[in-house]
């Protein structure tokens, strides 16, 4: 059974976990933020059949996270290497584990620690406004539609009444 | 057939991600962060199965995410309400939106924009250092071992070289 495709959208959201296309994804980039590149370690480190493996790897490198480049001839073997997009995944995978280390961690506290070398400090992820530098919550933000937002679909979407109309 | 569970990995990220369950699960949730709390609204808007949709919320009520609030007693009728947990969880969603607008809109442009009443402007969500407020980076954390992490694992772990040896 195909599954529902949430490809278009008009939801970053929805694009971007369509894209991921299942939850061994995430934990296929985990791997590459540790730095494993070859085919064999995510195998081995992911407990992960080679056919899933295979097909999440090659949906990666189509979605341009992370490229292929051959370090053997004969016969070709690749390493998977991290894009700058990919690379950009890394703080949305940071803010999932600051959150799961928040609500999800056993009574001895969180499993693994982030250092971050600019500071020095152990710490974690925060999301907070590009703009002015506070914490994001939910109570604090209201949402519009944006220039993506398809013509024909605007009048339904405003009259959902969750986006404000234009000022 | 039955999935892999990730619920018991001593990482974070892995237990988060078996929690959410599969890719309806963030889109509910969007859902709920919009305000949706009733079952028929979920239904509309996503275009969900009946049947996926009531195992999606049973699960977000399961993890204490949503809680059920009856508003009807005969027959017996609920709102889906976020709980702190819930709520805890947009940031997350914000940083996915935001991954999106970056590496997935058209070029239109964001179809959706978010604006931070505290501060009054339209933004985006960046995720930072707790401890400094510098974006985090990919190539600027390094990760250790934290209390959480099972002691009969702990050899393994340090072995594979992902992670820094104690001080």
């Amino acid at each position: 059974m195909k599954r529902t495709t949430f490809a278009n959208w008009p939801c970053s959201i929805a694009r971007t976990v369509d894209l991921l296309g299942d939850w061994w994804t995430p934990l296929v980039l985990r791997e590459a933020f540790y730095g494993t590149t070859r085919f064999d370690d995510f195998e081995r480190v992911l407990g992960i059949g080679r056919n899933v493996l295979t097909q999440r790897l090659g949906r990666l490198v189509d979605a341009d996270i992370l490229e292929r480049k051959a370090y053997q001839q004969n016969p070709p073997r690749y390493d998977y290497v991290l894009t700058d997009r990919g690379r950009d995944f890394f703080p949305v995978l940071a803010a999932i584990n600051s959150w799961g280390d928040r609500w999800l961690a056993t009574d001895d506290g969180p499993p693994v620690v982030m250092e971050h070398a600019s500071c020095g400090h152990d710490t974690t992820a925060e999301v907070v406004c590009a703009n002015c530098g506070e914490p994001l919550r939910l109570a604090d933000v209201s949402l519009h539609l944006g220039p993506g937002y398809p013509e024909r679909h605007r009048a339904a979407a405003l009259a959902t009444g969750r986006f404000r109309t234009p000022d």
